[in-house]
């Protein structure tokens, strides 16, 4: 009998898998701790969505549209509202959540012997992606105000020569957005080596940027190695349903063909973002009260004295604490439940529901005056 | 600029999508080609699907549970009632069906360096989930009957010491079926070397199995290494929902969650696959009915002079023909679709309902009659 079991992968042993502490509603009553939206979908929407996944039912026998035609119609004109402009179906690719998305870009751009490139601090199940897809993961890093040096980012994409580079933006957790110049220098560079890398603007908060923030899908028609991926998780308030989609060159999305695998979505998943996307106005309704209760809890945040970083995002990097594992353990204790994450000293918490930005509000101040 | 685009992985360009030919229903009425259950929900279970998807509509904004805690549970129970016993939640995985199962196991235990072994002919996907987890892939052979020679299966395992031996039980696409001696033999074969490997005994077609054909479920409590896999797709007729899962030890299960993408199941299929499980009685009242027409089919074809395969699945295997895309063509022209697959010569249709089973009979005749 072999001694091992069971036989994990050598670099898998003793990984933990990845994942939020998940504290029930009854210890934590208010959850800003995953960037979900606190609105959910309307009785009108929900009961829509049931409708069209009622109509799917009496054929689940049957494979769902392997190639999903209408979601991919849907989605596209959707982002031609959303910042893009001329993106057609054939642009448009999804998957079960973005991070199928960024598995697939990496199963089909990277593997063994490429290496795909982000900037620290950012999000942390990127290199788990790359490691799951056999992928070399290299990480440059985020100036000490979480922008991009671009001239050392450039440097480092023409030295490492990346199959993929992964820019979120705005980043997480950071909430830091990357200017257009950005884009179009690292794209640029990705483009002037064999077989050249594709560049890949995770835009899963893009809906809460700020005003005069510009989409990178503006920039889809001047490189056709740059790839814009989107979410119905965060503005659509949809992270139960598992949608995650991309913009690009249609050549990119055909070769995702290859690695996805048949049948990836389900009739029911598409039933649920067709039926969504017919509710796009009410379900995008909440962003703009959102994006100005991210306003004023950064100001409320510097106004205490907290060093905040600028937020395209439903969420807030905030610190710097000596200990930041007591201030988040101070808040769970008063029932707020944010996110011990990003760089040391520093702590996330995603934007609620007024209510529980003030109860978010009372119990720092209260942790504050505690440890303080 | 570089001259490649898209810059796919070297082994993967020039490679054509998986995907049977997906004709519409105007063009070839009768399909019977990619192995679907032709009775779909119920009018009452589609409506308590879509019910349940209504209530897990209003919490969409939130992420699902990541554990599919109350799915596992019922699939547990399910399991100890179709062949299985003792088998606990903690010993259930699913994912977005089969095939996701299938690359998780190999992104768990296989990779680099590391091999997955079957026996040809068997499923055209099996390699395909290799080459997406870089896992080397390796086959052997089946007698000419289709059966698995042990003596020489079991020393190809010895020989090559593969992480992954993948055992359909019916094997797609002939239908035979694996004795418990065979996975008994590959299981300590496996276990005999380090760091071992395991033997995934694929039932996606297991409910369709003849009288007298255990379930390798049977197997679960002797081989720690085992690992036996379903869906829903099939005899519960919701492939559109794209539900798969396997039972076996716990410590496979959770090894599993380090590669399985965080949330990997919406709320949406969690909501969707309890709801089947219970009208599960309903859903799989259907499966004698097509027990008894795929034998009927058999004798048929037999009849008739062909050769037909054993089959304990939803399909046959029947051949062999000088000409098998001849025949295939014919039956398309005359409305019925199945699919051309398998060892050159044969053909395999799966089984629907008498009707259309009745219609590629008489299409058969016809094709037969010309082309005789």
């Amino acid at each position: 009998m072999s001694a091992t079991f069971p036989p994990l992968r050598e670099e898998l042993q003793g990984v933990e898998p990845y994942g939020a502490p998940q504290l029930s509603l009854e210890q934590v009553p208010v959850q800003l701790n995953v960037n979900e939206n606190p609105y959910g979908p309307s009785p009108e929407a929900a009961a829509d969505i049931a409708r069209a996944v009622g109509e799917a039912a009496v054929r689940l026998n049957r494979y769902p549209d392997r190639e999903f035609t209408a979601l991919r119609e849907g989605l596209a004109a959707y982002l031609n509202t959303s910042g893009g402009s001329g993106i057609t179906p054939a642009m448009v690719w999804a998957a079960n959540g973005s991070n199928e998305v960024m598995l697939q870009l990496l199963q089909a751009f990277g593997g063994p012997g490429r290496c795909a490139l982000s900037f620290a601090p950012t999000y942390s199940m990127y290199p788990e992606y790359a490691r799951d897809a056999m992928t070399e993961w290299v990480t440059g890093h985020r100036a000490e105000d979480f922008a991009l040096d671009l001239d050392a980012a450039r440097a480092l994409v023409l030295e490492r020569r990346p199959s993929v580079v992964l820019l979120p933006s705005p980043n997480n957790p950071t909430g830091t957005a990357l200017p257009p110049e950005a884009v179009t220098v690292l794209c640029e560079a990705a483009a002037s080596y064999e077989p050249g890398g594709l560049v890949v603007v995770d835009e899963a908060y893009g809906e809460f940027r700020r005003t005069g923030t510009p989409s990178a899908l503006e920039l889809l028609p001047r490189h056709r190695n740059l790839v814009v991926s989107r979410t119905m998780s965060k503005a659509f308030a949809l992270a139960g349903a598992r949608l995650g989609y991309l913009a690009a060159d249609p050549a990119i999305c055909d070769a995702i063909r290859v690695v996805r695998l048949p049948y990836h979505l389900s009739a029911v998943t598409q039933a649920t973002a067709l039926a969504a996307l017919r509710h796009a106005p009410e379900l995008l309704g909440r962003v703009e009260e959102l994006r100005a209760e991210r306003d004023r809890t950064v100001e409320w945040l510097r106004g205490r004295g907290h060093e905040v970083a600028d937020s395209d995002a439903n969420f807030v990097l905030f610190g710097r604490f000596a200990d930041r594992h007591a201030v988040w353990q101070g808040l769970v204790d008063r029932g707020v439940l944010i996110r011990e994450t990003g760089p040391d000293g520093w702590l996330r918490v995603s934007i609620g529901t007024p209510a529980e930005m003030a109860a978010f509000r009372d119990a720092l101040t209260d942790v504050m005056e505690e440890t303080g």
